[in-house]
């Protein structure tokens, strides 16, 4: 039965809620998603109490919270309450107080259980094999590496962009001296975990501060994804934003393109933590995780999910063609009869085991579009797939899946690629192209989408590629119509194609 | 249950298959749509008799398409035959071996059936009160005449594009006697309808002739929306088209952009058709229909629809609120309080009743994009209006309802309206703006989801907009989130708004 759960986590900074909705089949989707911003934390500094407004408005925004997952029939909601609550003298009084006056129960989770969903949260939505999990939220900050996608260090440390911001720096510019001793009280903390240090990893951000840094850094450079998750970033980048910005104020930062208003005053605090971090780990590259806390309770306490096990790419790819109610046994043989194209063209091509990948996830994706009209249904199969979420590519994999799925019929790499010029490399266009007349081939000889041609068997000579298939039954307009494709091969490979039955 | 069901079309050029899928809650949706071209007609007019190639193409095509229905689970094929088998001496004979050959049974629909699906397929599909429906085939050619949404006169004339190529023009460039005979022979046979003089109505074209005319027309003018149906052109640039288009051989028609390759023989054959009906109407107004006997077809024996009744836009949107599962609930509150406003600031918008149909779909659709992405759901909200064959609107309303509906949490008419110049009006995106800024505060203010703002009523100053609301318990979040609308609002309206409860 389809079902639907609700997780809040009520955190220094924020109240945040995510509605999950999990199909019959397994399918799972982001159906809702709201934040406030609470502030939690100012009422625990002054004393150590939860108190005051900050507590009221946490209790009325859990109430709305709960009100949109009872109309979106939730029969389960997840509470989770971290460092705000964790610090809190009088958090045992809090929950409760919670509970009677919203009806929803919060577990308050230690830092490492923090960790270890983050941990989760982002194994199984990133494909990297080797990382640092930074999680900076408002009031602790958690570390993870991991090895061949193993947990192997977590820790959390008590510190967030809330607290270095009224501990060190002040809401609007910072002294020098204050940004200095900031540094060595992180660097002191961070010398009793040196693990944390971890040369050729990537360290994986989580969390409003290194999102908001990927859009600054997006607005910079007029990226053209709408996509943080599996955004890179080099530490050099984000050092010299972090110079840049000391020397701002709060309502410079504000007019800010990428940073968010109610972020503005705080930001700073986080993004000393960030950079005291990536300085200590002596890490280059860096990648921005969607998936944290939430995502990973979920995975761990609804899907029943844990460490790396898991194909990222094929579990996306999977849950995305139930999303979208795919036929799935056609784009199984398309994806099929592709990589036997694939590898006994592979002197043709010149393309090596990254697109072999790619196009294997383009020919299963490649009828996507279809679910939102069939009318021009190869470019609603670029838009979905650029726009659905899918894990374990990283942006420029993502790009080239798009462009090679929706030439199934027409060229569209060479009327898009241009538009992703900075996200691809120099001779992608042209694999691409390579890939999509495979693709092609696949899927015309998969036109009655029942597995007609079962086989292929190609002969490369100087001027042509012979193709032979293995026909179950006739195959006659099959063949026609890879036929079709002639010129298109002609003009991508310079070879002609002859088809035939064997 | 689901039920799925194909729809084949075996016409004088091509065979055509669609296949429709039925949900469970009564929503309909294209899962594909096949074509081959097939030219049964040219077997015909070799002696009155279907033989030869043509007939075995149309029965491995037709064997494919029922192979195709199987797979998909088709439960019911409905085969229909039209000109190039009618005029068949041994139509019998053909329909038994096609039954025998590939298990589809064939009924061979007359002309007037012909019209009849036409006329239900395009009244179903465009709010157009009185038109000329004009359905050019291969072989044949259906009138319709309507008023006020019913049909008054139909009839079919033996001529298509097929036949009026073959006897008058020939294949390549014509000769101006050959076109001035064709002319004639037209407007004699249109002599004896003298209905289909229609002077103030809309022509409503249906078929290959009239979509390549729009293809050409669209690529002309760089046209930003790639939909077809509901296209608009005046009949002067038809008419400039065909006396280029007089001048052309097949292989410059070939190269053309916008014209089908396999349509450009038999092009000049169907514009001529096109050109003196319009010609002997009168009408200057033609828009392309996507929608003609197939679609027909499916709305009376599957659906069981009959005339023009329906509410076209509200039973349209009612198929897309249930094809992408949208929390109906939410948009209906969103769409009354929407409305609310729209009647109460009249004096500030100074929208007609135009935009109020608009914002009222804008409003009951803005939530659409989450069922492709949480993330970024404005835009999908803004890619799914623009590609979901909505039915019941002009192009520039449909662009119009996807910027507003798309604005409801950020500005997105500013950084589009641009793109879609040729399309909108001089003050369209000011007005849309308007209208978003209603949108953004009656969606805010049901944020919860569940009504609990009942009603709001609005007090006019020179200074501010008094927004006063009936709340249904609380509502303190719903309130506050409105009120950040306050500086957009501002900033359309030149006003503040104070929102408070009643």
């Amino acid at each position: 039965m389809e079902q639907k759960v609700g997780i809040i986590d009520l955190g220094s900074n924020t109240v945040r809620l995510v509605i999950m909705k999990i199909t019959e089949d397994g399918a799972y989707t982001l159906l809702d998603e709201q934040k406030e911003t609470v502030r939690l934390d100012a009422s625990v500094e002054a004393g150590g109490l939860l108190e005051g407004p900050a507590v009221e408005h946490a209790v009325d925004t859990i109430r709305l919270f709960k009100r949109l997952c009872d109309v979106n029939g939730v029969t389960r909601i997840i509470g989770l309450a971290t460092a705000a609550v964790r610090k809190a003298r009088n958090k045992q009084r809090f929950i409760e107080l919670v509970q009677q006056q919203t009806g929803v129960s919060f577990s308050v989770i230690s830092g490492m259980q923090e960790a270890e969903y983050d941990y989760i949260g982002v194994v199984n939505s990133t494909s990297i094999e080797d990382g640092l999990i930074v999680d900076i939220g408002g009031g602790s900050t958690e570390l993870v590496r991991f090895e061949h996608r193993r947990l192997v260090h977590a820790t959390s440390m008590p510190f967030g962009a809330i607290t270095l911001t009224d501990s060190f720096l002040g809401r609007s510019k910072p002294k020098p001296d204050d940004v200095n001793r900031l540094n060595e009280f992180i660097h002191s903390k961070l010398r009793e975990h040196a693990w944390v240090a971890f040369p050729d990893a990537t360290l994986v951000g989580v969390g409003g501060t290194i999102r908001n840094v990927a859009k600054i850094h997006q607005a910079k450079s007029n990226y053209r994804l709408p996509l943080l998750h599996g955004y890179a970033m080099p530490f050099a980048d984000i050092k010299s934003l972090w110079e840049d910005m000391q020397d701002t104020t709060v309502s410079q930062r504000k007019k800010m393109r990428g940073l968010s208003d109610d972020r503005a005053d705080i930001f700073l605090g986080g993004m000393a933590a960030l950079v005291n971090v990536l300085e200590f780990s002596h890490i280059d590259n860096v990648v921005v995780s969607g998936n944290g806390v939430r995502e990973g309770a979920f995975y761990k306490e609804v899907l029943g999910w844990r460490g790396g096990d898991r194909d990222v790419l094929d579990t996306s790819i999977e849950n995305i063609l139930k999303i979208y109610n795919v036929n799935v046994r056609h784009a199984q043989y398309v994806a099929r009869l592709s990589i036997k194209l694939f590898d006994q063209l592979a002197t043709l091509h010149g393309c090596g085991n990254d697109f072999k990948k790619i196009l294997y996830a383009a020919a299963r994706l490649h009828d996507v579009g279809t679910a939102l009209n069939y009318y021009n249904h190869s470019q609603h199969t670029l838009y979905i797939i650029l726009n659905s979420q899918i894990y374990g590519f990283t942006h420029r994999e993502l790009v080239l899946c798009a462009l090679i799925a929706a030439s199934h019929h027409k060229d569209m790499v060479k009327s898009y690629a241009r538009h992703y010029e900075g996200i691809l490399y120099k001779d992608d266009a042209e694999k691409a192209q390579r890939m999509s007349a495979i693709l092609r081939l696949a899927e015309s000889m998969d036109r009655s989408e029942s597995g007609v041609v079962k086989d292929v068997i190609c002969s490369i000579s100087d001027d042509y590629v012979k193709l032979e298939t293995v026909v179950n039954g006739d195959g006659v307009l099959e063949l026609a119509d890879a036929d079709n494709h002639r010129s298109y091969f002609k003009k991508i490979y310079d070879k002609d194609i002859h088809i035939a039955k064997l």
